[in-house]
C-alpha cells in the first residue's frame, strides 16, 4: 500500500468510527452498528492496526459445546464398541455422510421452525452450506442422489444445534446422534421386529437397569382421535398433549386441550378414556389391552385403528417368537408424528440413575428423577420421496438417544474408566539402563503387548510405580543390573505386589 | 410488502434479467454471471416466485465433499481399527474436541494465508467460529486451557479447507487427519524414537509395501544455511526449495533458488553439497553420513549442526534397539519449518501403488506415478506456548496421512470388502416358515453369532442363496418343512455348496 492509498484507508476508519459514535448515541439497530463496527475493524486490520494484543486468545470452546478429555473419550469410546457391534450382529452396513449439507436441502425438512437452530456457514462464495442437524436428512438425501431402495444401515456422528444449550443436564450444540434403519420394500412388521431387537439386545447389554419400549401406532391415534371427534388439523398439536401423559396427570393435560387447544370437554373425555387404556387397564398384556380396545363400539369399527392394531398384533407375534418381553403397548404414545407413518415406539429407563450421584444431584436441583427416553423409532414411509418424488423407499428405523446412555454409563460406572489399555509397564531399578529397558518393550510388543516405558533416562523406581498403580496398568517389568546380567525380568502384579521371576529371550 | 414495494422489486428483476442476459451475450466472467442470477433469484424469491419446483432439490453433496457408502466406510473402519490398536499399543489415550472452534483461537496460527482455507460459521448472534483446520491447534488449545503439562494423546477426526478440491487426485474439503503426539517434559529423542516406532509397526502392518522414513533435524538445515551463507531471513522460502528435492533435479532446484529466490551461485553451490549428501553418498548408514558431513571443515563447527547432529546420532542409537530400520538420515528433508523445532520425519511409500489400477490411471492422466507422503511430524516445543506464555509443553508427534492410507489401501486389496460382518444367513427352503426362520435366528443370535435373515414372509430359495454369495456371508442355515419336523438344520457352505446336517436344540 502506498502512502495516498494509506491515507484514504485512515480517512474511511475515522469516518466509520465518527459514524458509529452518531448511530450509537441515536440508539440505532444494533446489527447496524454491529456491521458498521466490523468494517472499521477490518479496515483498521488492513492498516496493521488491531485492538487485540497478539499472543492473547479467550481459552474456550464455542457456546454449547465442550472437550472430551481421556476418561470421557475412554467411556464413549466403550459404549459405542458395544453399539456398533450390537448393529454388526443384526447385519447392518455403515455409511459416512459430510458434516455439512447444501442448506435447501436441510431446509426442506424443517422449514422455518428448525431452520433457527441450523448453523450456517457463512457465503464465502460458492454454495450455501449448513452444519446437518440430524442424520436421518442426510440419509434421505444420500439414498434418493443414489436411488438406493435397499440399504440396512447404522450411522454414528455428530450433528449440530444453535439451541439454548443446558450444559448441567447435558443438552449441547454438538452431540452424537446414533441412528439404524432399515430401508427397502419388506413384508410387514419384519424390519420393526429387527429395529425392536436391537434396542431390546442393546439396552440389556449396556446394563442401564430396567427397561420397556413403550409401542403405538400412527393409525391407532388417527382412529382415536377421530372417534373422539377430533379435525385431522388438530392431530399434530393434539398429539403433542397427548405424548405428556408420561410425566403429567391427566387433569392438566385435559386442561391444557381445552384451554389452549379449544377442544370441548365430551371430546377430552372421550379422548381420555382411549388414549388412558393402558394406564386405566395395566395388568393386561399386550394382546389383550388390542382385544378390548377393539371390542369398544365405536373406536372398533374404526377402519384406521382395525388396521393399526392388525399391523401391531403381527409385530407382537414376531416379538413373542423373538423373545423381546420389554415391549409395552401404550396408546397414549404419541412422539414424531409429523413424520411417523406406521408403528412407533420408544424405549424408557426409568431407573437408570437410581442409586447414582447423578440421581442425588437431580434431587438436590428439583429436577425430576429420571433419564426419558434413551431410544426411539418407527415407520416413516415418505422420507425419501420429499427428495425424490418418484423413488419409494419404506423405511423404519431407530435413534438411541446415545448422549443420554453415555450419561447413564458414566453415573453408573463403579470404577473411573482407564483410560489406556496398557498391559505392562516397564520399569528400571537402577540408573542407566535405558537401552535394557527398550529391548525389554520392544520384545513385548513385537509379542503384541500392550506396552509403556518411562520416556526418561533415569526414572526414580518409586515413581514409576507409582505411575503404574495410577494408571491402573496391571503389571510391571522390573529390571536392574542383576536381572540383566542374570538374564531375567521381575513381573510384578501392581495392585497385590506379587512378583514373578521370568526369563527374558 | 405494500403494492410499491412489490412494483420496485419487480422492477429490479427485470433490470437484473436485463444485466444478465447482456452479460451472457458479451460472454463475460462466468463468475460475475453466476453472482447477479443469484441476487436476481434472491430478488424473485422476496417476491414469492421460484423457478423451483416445491420438493424438488439439488441432490448432491457440498463442493469437494463426498459421501462414503457401505464398502467405503468399512474399509476405512478396518484401517481405522488397526491405526487405533497401533496407538493403544503404545499407550496412547484419546481426546476429542469440537468441530469448531472460536475464530481467534484458529486465525493465531494460520494468520491471513490459512485464513483463505477456513470455513467460517455465519454470526448468527454470539460468538464467530470457524470450522477446524486441522487436530494441532484443537489440542494445543486444549492443553493450554486445562494446564495440562503431560500426555500422550491420538485423536482421529475430520477437519476442513476451502481448498480447490482435485478429486480425482483425492483431495477434498473434508477429510480425516490422524494425529498421534506426546506432550510433556521427556529425555531426550525418547518421545521421537516412540513416534518413529509407531510409523514404522503400522504401515509394516498395513502393507502398503515397500516404505522409509526420511529424517533431518531443524538445527541441521539452519546449520547447512548458515555455512552457506543464507540469511536467517530467507529459512524459510529456501526449505520449501530444498524440500523438492526428492521429485525434482538439483538443477531446476538451484535455478529457482537463484531466479527467483535471489541467492547467488556460490550459496546455492555451498548449500547443494551440504543438502545433497544422502543423495551423492547413497550407501552410507545414517551414521557414517552424519559422521562425514562432521568432518566437513566449516559444517563440522557450525554449532547448530554439532547439536542438531548429536541428538540425531542419539536417536539413530534407540532406533536401532527398537529394531526401527527403515529411518534414513536426509539432509534435505526440509518441511513444516515454521513450526517444527527439532527432529523432523516424514514416511514415503513409493511404490504403494505399483501394479495397481491407480498406478495406471496415474500413468494415463499423465501424473506422476507413486504416493507421496503417508505420515509426517517432529518436535514442536514452542506451540502450546502460542496460547499461554507461561505453560511450556515440548510436544513432539506424527500426522499419518491416512486418507492416502485409505486410498493405497483401496487399490490394493484384492478382493472387495464385505460390507456387512454377517456370519450365518438363516434361509427357508419352503413358504410359511417365517415363524421358524424366527426362531433360528434368535439361537444364533443368543450364541453371538452375526446372523440375518430376509424380511419377507415366502422368499424363494434361490434368491435367499443368491443374497448369501452376493453379500459373501459363508454360512446359509437352511430349514424346510422337513427340517422343522425332524428338529435339524441344514448348515451351507455358500462357497463350497458343501452341507452339513445339525440337530437344533
Amino acid at each position: 500500500m502506498n502512502a495516498e492509498q494509506r491515507r484514504a484507508l485512515e480517512d474511511e476508519v475515522k469516518t466509520l468510527g465518527d459514524e458509529i459514535r452518531q448511530l450509537k448515541a441515536g440508539k440505532a439497530d444494533p446489527d447496524l452498528i454491529k456491521e458498521r463496527v466490523n468494517k472499521m475493524l477490518a479496515k483498521k486490520k488492513e492498516l496493521g492496526v488491531t485492538d487485540e494484543k497478539p499472543g492473547k486468545f479467550v481459552l474456550k470452546t464455542g457456546k454449547g459445546t465442550r472437550d472430551y478429555g481421556p476418561a470421557q473419550s475412554a467411556l464413549r469410546n466403550a459404549v459405542l464398541e458395544k453399539v456398533v457391534e450390537t448393529f454388526n450382529k443384526y447385519g447392518a452396513e455403515t455409511i459416512d455422510t459430510p458434516v455439512f449439507e447444501l442448506r435447501d436441502v436441510l431446509m426442506g425438512k424443517y422449514g422455518e421452525e428448525g431452520g433457527k437452530l441450523v448453523y450456517d456457514l457463512q457465503d464465502q462464495g460458492g454454495e450455501l452450506l449448513s452444519l446437518r442437524y440430524d442424520l436421518t436428512v442426510p440419509f434421505a438425501r444420500y439414498l434418493a442422489m443414489n436411488k438406493i431402495t435397499n440399504i440396512t444401515r447404522y450411522q454414528i456422528a455428530k450433528v449440530y444445534r444453535r439451541d439454548q444449550p443446558v450444559m448441567s443436564r447435558g443438552r449441547y450444540r454438538e452431540f452424537y446422534q446414533c441412528d439404524f434403519d432399515i430401508a427397502g420394500q419388506y413384508d410387514l412388521m419384519l424390519p420393526e421386529a429387527e429395529c425392536l431387537g436391537i434396542v431390546n439386545e442393546l439396552l440389556t447389554k449396556l446394563e442401564i437397569g430396567e427397561f420397556f419400549i413403550n409401542l403405538n401406532h400412527r393409525l391407532i391415534l388417527e382412529g382415536m382421535f377421530a372417534v373422539s371427534g377430533i379435525e385431522a388439523k388438530d392431530f399434530k398439536t393434539i398429539c403433542s398433549s397427548v405424548d405428556k401423559l408420561d410425566k403429567t396427570p391427566w387433569a392438566e393435560v385435559e386442561e391444557e386441550m381445552i384451554k389452549e387447544k379449544f377442544l370441548k370437554k365430551e371430546q377430552t373425555e372421550k379422548l381420555g378414556q382411549l388414549v388412558r387404556f393402558r394406564e386405566l387397564n395395566g395388568d393386561l398384556s399386550n394382546l389383550e389391552l388390542l382385544d378390548k380396545m377393539s371390542q369398544l363400539p365405536e373406536l372398533g369399527q374404526n377402519e384406521k385403528f382395525k388396521k393399526g392394531a392388525e399391523e401391531l398384533k403381527v409385530l407382537i407375534g414376531y416379538l413373542e417368537v423373538d423373545g423381546v418381553t420389554t415391549v409395552r403397548y401404550e396408546p397414549s404414545l404419541a412422539r414424531g408424528l409429523d413424520y411417523y407413518t406406521g408403528a412407533i415406539y420408544e424405549a424408557v429407563a426409568p431407573k437408570a440413575l437410581e442409586g447414582t450421584a447423578a440421581e442425588k444431584c437431580e434431587e438436590t436441583a428439583g429436577q425430576p428423577v429420571g433419564v426419558g427416553s434413551v431410544a426411539a423409532g418407527g415407520r416413516y414411509d415418505g422420507l425419501v420421496n420429499m427428495f425424490d418424488a418418484k423413488l419409494k423407499v419404506p423405511c423404519c428405523g431407530v435413534s438411541f438417544g446415545i448422549e443420554r446412555l453415555f450419561a447413564i454409563m458414566e453415573a453408573r460406572q463403579k470404577n473411573t474408566i482407564r483410560t489406556t489399555q496398557t498391559e505392562v509397564y516397564v520399569v528400571s531399578a537402577q540408573k542407566n539402563l535405558v537401552m535394557e529397558r527398550k529391548k525389554l518393550l520392544r520384545t513385548l510388543r513385537a509379542a503384541g503387548i500392550k506396552s509403556e516405558m518411562p520416556l526418561k533416562a533415569n526414572p526414580k523406581l518409586l515413581t514409576q510405580l507409582q505411575y503404574a498403580e495410577n494408571a491402573r496398568i496391571p503389571l510391571a517389568a522390573v529390571i536392574g543390573e542383576r536381572e540383566v546380567q542374570e538374564g531375567i525380568v521381575k513381573l510384578r502384579n501392581v495392585v497385590t505386589r506379587e512378583e514373578k521371576t521370568l526369563a527374558t529371550l
